[in-house]
């Protein structure tokens, strides 16, 4: 079926007049009755089934239903901007509303390129050929450029794969956006190794572009964007940059209100593995299970799943289950998510000596093989 | 003081724990004790007070406390894209956490103009002295361009200030946009009103400000953004943009995660008040109480406060409380909100004569004065 299908998960009385009235507000926001006959038919979208889960749950909590949806792919057109709108738009202002399935039809996929690089194409930047990526983050703000410089340095000269802005790196007068770039790129640049610099691309939306542009003439090898803060579609227009060509990493910044609700938002795996990918992110950053965050472990598979399942021709994505990680939790997390996922560790290996800490960081991602 | 001041809602325990956490995670994001003490000092946030807020709360709920945390405002710089990160980039990612109020500094507002007309610019644009604004939108999608042009044309001819695009329409094949845009552009030019149109950017981002210039070139006296989608910022680059200079319509879409949850997320006078103000729309589209959508009362009226209050020296913007409101509310929606409100009411117009219709709410609008 070449269809848009929407799974909703909703809590509440009254599944069929709420199915209606999805259906209805994703699509001709308009009174059903007045939308003339081939409209209600072709445009508004179809209720394919809904299914109550009311087994298990307690007394006073509402029964749960899965209410399934389906739209006439003209609906989304052909562009990332408006499939989010049919998707999220107005039923996002609808309370104890979850999306927790979405198929896209073949038609709308095959004008998405998904990431340029992705598994495969960063295993052979890398000479990766079965390990994990070793990335890190540079920090703490407030550090000057030379002292990033060198900590890029440092890190680049044990073998590191990337070194990445910290999200929280912008324009601050500690260290500038501009002179930071360069200073840090070229400092990669002097370690003489493969590692690539990505600095962080949460700037102005008019400026996003040209500064993409200007990190890769400093010699930066990838880029950081911030797609809860700049838009998914700010991501795509990156991974889709012939010109450009860099391998993009994606942070969860600003993300987290889509899915740390239980009963509306969006589910994890959509969210940073589906739509992700979609809008071509070649590593997805979300915090891993057991760190500072709230994530759970069934959904941090969600994610790895959604990165790497079958997707139209779509490359998988690696995933970067992050956040408060350290060099002892690497076996656990391969063991977890396998060797196609970017470990990132950032504050921990500043604590002892950088150069030792990132060496056996290095050391221990290179051990499999 | 001009820093930046974040008051925190958090439901659980140990509230000064999650204040040190929120505090490192939204600035260094790096092991507290490792940071040089002038970055501790002054880099890091300060926890200015913790409230609990336990009365009447129900055996089994959990504790909820007020957190007030300062942050240098070097930390955000001068660019709303690092404000929203430090507002609210990691922090979302943790459960139970929401921002009920945010006090910006002062050398940080004074880098942003706000709305470019606002309510005391669009009442001399609109000969309108002390009258709400009339407004609606142009439906259903799936409608050809010439029934959206004739639609317009009568919409217009009736008295109306602003016909919007509906948020729904992008670039479907009913319609597409640059057709639809120069149709609907020409037809209000027709009627010979006062009329303005407000055609839709849900474009995809690196598109947005080239179809501003086109829209404008057409005709078009307005513009319609959606910040959930493309981003707050992108809203800002069109609002500041002196060759533009036109009003800009901001439509919640997508946003409604950010505030739906009663324990996480940013309460609703931030997001549709205080951002959508600061990044300069000059009317904030919102879902009014007694709608299709969930806001209570409270809520829409803090987006109120938020949209007039002393803002440094910003504009007040005009609120437009909408979704499925009809003629017979417009009395009480002024008692409530007062005359600073764009009255938006789409699909109920085209319930018998679209042009009576329109008439009739032109005559209930310009009946205050």
């Amino acid at each position: 079926m070449d269809r848009l299908i929407v799974t909703y998960l909703y809590s509440g009385e009254n599944p069929k007049e709420i199915a209606d009235l999805i259906r209805v507000e994703q699509t001709i926001e308009f009174p059903f009755d007045l939308a003339p006959s081939w409209i209600q038919e072709e445009v508004v979208g179809k209720i394919e089934s809904i299914i109550s889960v009311s087994e298990g749950i307690d007394v006073g909590e509402k029964p749960e239903h899965k209410i399934v949806i389906s739209y006439n792919p003209d609906v989304i057109g052909g562009e990332l901007t408006q499939l989010i709108n049919v998707l999220w738009g107005n039923v996002s202002l609808f309370p104890k509303i979850k999306i927790i399935d979405f198929l896209l039809p073949d038609s709308f996929l095959s004008k998405f390129k998904g990431p340029r690089f992705g598994v495969p194409g960063l295993r052979r930047m890398f000479k990766a050929e079965n390990r994990p990526l070793v990335t890190t983050a540079l920090k703490p703000m407030g550090s000057d450029n030379s002292t990033l410089a060198k900590m890029a340095k440092t890190i680049a000269s044990a073998g590191f794969d990337l070194i990445k802005d910290d999200h929280s790196l912008a324009n601050q007068p500690w260290a500038l956006w501009k002179d930071r770039v360069k200073a840090v790129a070229e400092a990669i640049g002097e370690a003489g190794t493969h590692c690539r610099y990505a600095p962080s691309l949460n700037l102005p939306a008019d400026q996003i572009l040209e500064a993409a542009y200007i990190a890769k003439d400093f010699g930066a090898g990838a880029l950081l964007i911030l797609p809860g803060i700049s838009g998914f579609d700010a991501l795509r227009t990156l991974a889709e940059d012939d010109q450009l060509a860099l391998p993009i990493q994606a942070h969860p910044a600003a993300l987290g209100s889509l899915v740390t609700s239980a009963d509306c938002g969006i589910s994890h795996g959509l969210v940073f593995g589906r739509l992700m990918r979609l809008a071509g992110a070649d590593i997805s950053i979300f915090p891993n299970f057991g760190g500072r965050f709230s994530f759970e472990e069934s959904q941090c598979l969600e994610i790895a799943e959604s990165a790497r399942n079958e997707m139209a021709n779509m490359r998988q994505m690696w995933i970067a289950p992050a956040g408060g990680m350290s060099l002892d939790r690497i076996p656990e997390m391969v063991k977890f998510y396998g060797v196609d996922t970017a470990l990132l560790i950032g504050g921990a290996l500043s604590r002892g000596d950088l150069f030792e800490n990132s060496k056996r960081m290095v050391e221990k991602a290179h051990s499999y093989r």
